[in-house]
C-alpha cells in the first residue's frame, strides 16, 4: 500500500489548478532604437522592412512588417542607469496595421540571484495597458520553466525609446 | 490515509497517455501576399530576402530565405468574406529549397466564444497534405496551453493567395 | 480504495524531479553560409541586416542584427559527407554585440529510427563552450516533447562554415 502525504497531493492539485506560481519576477527592460544617428546608445535596430519602408524609420501603417533585433539591459527598477541583472535579447515583429507585435526573445539573467535563461513567445498588442505573452522554456535556474509574462509599457519617448515592465509568473518548473 | 476518487486517476492517466484533447478548434486563415500592386488587400508582406531576391516577388529555389510577416483574418469557414473571429499574426520563413517553411505566429482570438491567444512554432512542409506544428503556449482562455495543430492547405491561387485549414488540439491546459 | 503500483509513483516522482530524460539524442548539424560566391554549397543565407551592413558579409560589432535562414543537414557523426538523417531548418538572429544569437528552428527527422519534428527556441551565447536552449515542442515520434538541448561548437572554419554538436534531452513526452 502506498502512502501519500496529503500536502503532496495538495501541491499537486494546486499545480493542476493553475493558481500557484512557483516563481514570480518583476523586471524592467529598456529599448533604444537605432535611427541612423544614435549608434552609440542604440540597443536595437530595424533589420527588415517591407518594400515601402526603410531601416532607419519605423514604417507607416502601424509599422507593419518591421523586424527589430534587440539587446536590451534588464534592470530591477525603472532607471536606465542602474546596474543590469541581464539582457533581453531577440526580436519583435510589427505584424498588424494597428500596432500589434509578435515577440520572440530570451531573458539572459546573470546576477547573484539568478543564473539562466527564460524564453518568451507571443502576441503583444502594444496599445493595451497590460498584455500577456507565454513563457515557453527556460534553462539554468529556470530549467523547463513555463508560465505567463504580463507586459506593461512603463514609458515611451517618441519613437526611439520605450521601457517595459515585465511581471513573470512561472507555473511550471522543476 | 488519502482517498483518491478513481475518476481523478482515470483522467490523470488519460492526460499522461496523450489520448485526451481538452480543446479542439477548427479554423481557417486567409493570406494575401503583397506583390507591389495590391497594398489595399494584402494581409502579408515579404520583409527580408536573400541577396539574390527582392521584396515583391517570392524568391526562386523554393523561395528559400524569404521572411514574410502576416496579419491574416481567422474565419470559421472557408469564405474570406465571413466575419473574422480573430487574427493570425507572426511570420513564416521559407527555409528549404523544396518549399519548407518555419512558422512562428499567434492566433489572437476575440469573439463571444473565445478570448485569448494561442502561440504556434514549428516546421511546415508546405507540399505535404496534412502537417503538424506545435502549440507552445497560450493566454486568456488558453492559459498555459500546449498541443498540436494540423495544417492543411485548403486553397492556393497563384503565388499571391492561399487559405489554410487549421485543426488545433490542446492536450495541456489549466 | 485506489491501489497504485509503487513503480508508477516512483516514475511520477522522477518525472517531477527532473532527473529522468525520456529520450536522449546526439546529433551534428553543418552550416555553410552564403557569401556571394558559394551558392551551390551554401546551406544558409543572410536575409536581413541592419542599415550599416549587407547580405553577403556578416556585420561588424559581433554581427549584431544579422538574420540568417538555414536548411542544414543533420548527421549522426561529424562528417559532412555522411548520409543525413534529417534537416535543421529555421533562423538564427545575432542579437548581441559580443556574439550572442537567438535561435528559432526545427529538426525535421526522417530516418528509420526517427520520424517527426523537434522545435527549439532560445539564446545561444556562441562563445560559451556548452550552452543550453529549450525544446518547446515536437510532433510525430516527439509528440508534445519538451526538454533541453546542449549545443557545442564542434568546428569553425572562418566565417563561412561551422558545425554544431547538439545533445538533446527530452524530459516530457507522451
Amino acid at each position: 500500500m502506498v502512502k501519500l502525504h496529503p500536502s503532496v497531493l495538495f501541491l499537486f492539485f494546486l499545480y493542476l489548478s493553475g493558481t500557484f506560481a512557483m516563481h514570480a519576477l518583476a523586471l524592467y527592460f529598456h529599448n533604444i532604437i537605432y535611427n541612423g544617428k544614435n549608434a552609440e546608445n542604440a540597443t536595437s535596430a530595424i533589420v527588415a522592412a517591407p518594400e515601402w519602408a526603410n531601416l532607419t524609420t519605423l514604417a507607416g501603417q502601424g509599422r507593419f512588417g518591421d523586424v527589430v533585433v534587440f539587446d536590451d539591459p534588464i534592470i530591477l527598477d525603472n532607471n536606465l542607469h542602474s546596474t543590469p541583472v541581464g539582457r533581453a535579447q531577440g526580436m519583435y515583429i510589427y505584424d498588424k496595421k494597428d500596432l500589434y507585435a509578435y515577440l520572440a526573445f530570451t531573458f539572459v539573467l546573470n546576477s547573484t540571484d539568478h543564473q539562466g535563461t527564460i524564453t518568451f513567445n507571443g502576441a503583444d498588442p502594444i496599445v493595451v495597458k497590460a498584455r500577456d505573452i507565454s513563457v515557453v522554456g527556460g534553462t539554468g535556474d529556470f530549467f523547463m520553466a513555463r508560465g505567463i509574462a504580463t507586459i506593461m509599457t512603463d514609458s515611451i519617448e517618441g519613437v526611439v525609446y520605450f521601457r517595459l515592465h515585465v511581471d513573470i509568473k512561472l507555473y511550471e518548473c522543476w
